[in-house]
């Protein structure tokens, strides 16, 4: 890591601000949807608040990822565009940065789990990038990303751990303040942290009385170990067990860093509350969302608001790929 | 049927106009969402159309049916609103009878054939209304409704054949209009015909260039078959074989009138088209959508806009009650 000549610590991972964030939404605004923000009663009396959904799953792409893949795609010289982008994830970023490098025009790379959904893998080949499998674990996938590099000199777009990528994702928090008046919480899913990073910076700064909270699977709750312990302790390595497979990735310092300063808490989740809240989505609202997604209605579905006053909060469903065959219920 | 003394015709049936579809927006407005209006690129490149779908899933109730339901409930007298509801329905419109009536707090009975689906029968329960089950054939539900009026005094609403419920499902055209600039056509699901009654209305008098087209399983074609012969032509009595289970019924002489008046064609799908169309929804869109209102974009689906440059094509996505247990891929 690069450190300036007078500064004796590393450098500070370098985090978009809002101005940063603002540059991103309008850059993208040609190619991503403004989603719909949607309510619904039955999931409000459960909750004990009065919920606005926002709705990623009607995201190009079918999830949130397409933000920011797009900005870090828009954001590269036209030498470096050029040579292709190449990532490394478990599905939905994959199919972004194909989408987002479809747009442009360019080559795109995906190096993918061999355990990767279905639908996934097809919808990244689908864009016109390339699938390359590897092996499911988190050394495979950089050693694999990093070979793809070394052959084709395209650019290494990390699905979270990059500036570009966070201020795209951060887009959803604009819409999502412009559209509902008043909000008292935000609950954003947690998985490497690129998400609620962006959206923790919007929201810090738009509407800084605002609680921003994440919410994570209890079988890859390193964001929640991490925030309580003030130092980064990443899920062990090896297979991670949750039918929610969006979120299986740790924080990176850089995300680390945005959820320490504006994230008040991490709200954990059994298996068993994730597949109960997808299917209270489907059944109730009518949304197809992922396992991913449903882990932050499983979080305002547990208690945390129940209180005299319902209050008002936001609720990324952060999106909606799931194989239509193979449903956990 | 009453006749004026001077008129040897029997009176035609009254519709609403769009002076009628206005006030019934206004009036039910506190208590119906404005749905969303999606796009899908991948359906746009299978039907040669933009498409804007007009969301109904999303609807208090998960179907468009709550707004003629609460027109009518709301259009009550207060003596007449005090003794209750009753209608019959195979699902949706009981639903939203049920939900309109406890909206007003008064009393509401839903006749329901047996093998309506799981789903349906629940949601209407759990609106607080009483579901009286009756043998699945039109005369049985019809007579059972009658008797249903005779012992408790409560007003019927029909699902379709009743002006004030025609006049709220043509809110939805007021909606479409309003939220996309120019469309070239509307394709609308029909059963009974109320949902085409009041779009076909609003959109006559709103949009006189846009074309409106119905969509019809071929098990239940007897809109197409109406409107080519000029006269009404029902399904033949007895059980209807079509997954689209909300597009059972037949037109009555009032919507066979709108219909004949505004529509242009109905086009007829297959049984194999609607559930191909349905699954498409739920993969592409990541709306939950039922085989009834699937039955719109299978239309869409079959090539009628083919041609040298794509229209825009408005589509109701009419509702998303399924059971989730009972998917038919």
């Amino acid at each position: 890591m690069p450190t300036s000549p007078d500064s004796p610590s590393p450098a500070a991972p370098e985090l978009p601000d809002l101005a940063v964030i603002r540059a991103a939404a309008e850059r993208i605004a040609p190619h991503v949807h403004r989603t719909p923000v949607l309510r619904c009663s039955a999931l409000d009396r459960l909750a004990g608040a009065r919920l606005h959904f926002k709705c990623e799953p009607f995201q190009r792409g079918g999830a949130f990822k397409v933000r920011g893949a797009t900005n870090a795609v828009l954001s590269l010289g036209e030498e470096e565009a050029r040579r292709g982008v190449v990532t490394h994830s478990s599905g939905n970023h994959g199919a972004a940065l194909a989408l987002a490098a479809r747009t442009r025009g360019i080559p795109a790379w995906v190096v993918m789990p061999e355990d990767a959904p279905r639908v996934k893998r097809e919808a990244v080949a689908g864009y016109g990038a390339t699938v390359v499998l590897c092996e499911p674990t988190a050394e495979a996938r950089a050693a694999t990303a990093e070979r793809v590099v070394g052959e084709t000199g395209a650019a290494l777009v990390h699905s979270y751990d990059d500036p570009r990528v966070i201020a795209g994702q951060g887009t959803v928090a604009l819409e999502l303040l412009a559209q509902v008046a008043r909000l008292d919480a935000v609950v954003v899913p947690v998985g490497g942290g690129g998400l609620i990073s962006g959206v923790a910076i919007a929201v810090a700064a738009l509407a800084p009385g605002t609680r921003v909270l994440g919410a994570e699977p209890a079988a890859a709750d390193d964001a929640a170990r991490s925030l309580a312990a003030g130092r980064l302790l990443p899920n062990p390595p090896g297979r991670v067990a949750t039918v929610a497979d969006g979120l299986k990735a740790s924080l990176a310092e850089r995300t680390f860093l945005a959820v320490g300063r504006h994230v008040e808490r991490v709200v954990v989740v059994s298996e068993e509350e994730i597949v109960a809240a997808m299917c209270r989505v489907w059944e109730r609202m009518k949304v197809i969302v992922e396992p991913s997604a449903a882990v932050a209605v499983a979080a305002v579905l547990s208690g945390v608001f129940a209180g005299a006053e319902p209050p008002e909060v936001g609720v990324v469903l952060s999106g909606g790929n799931v194989d239509l065959d193979r449903l956990p219920w």
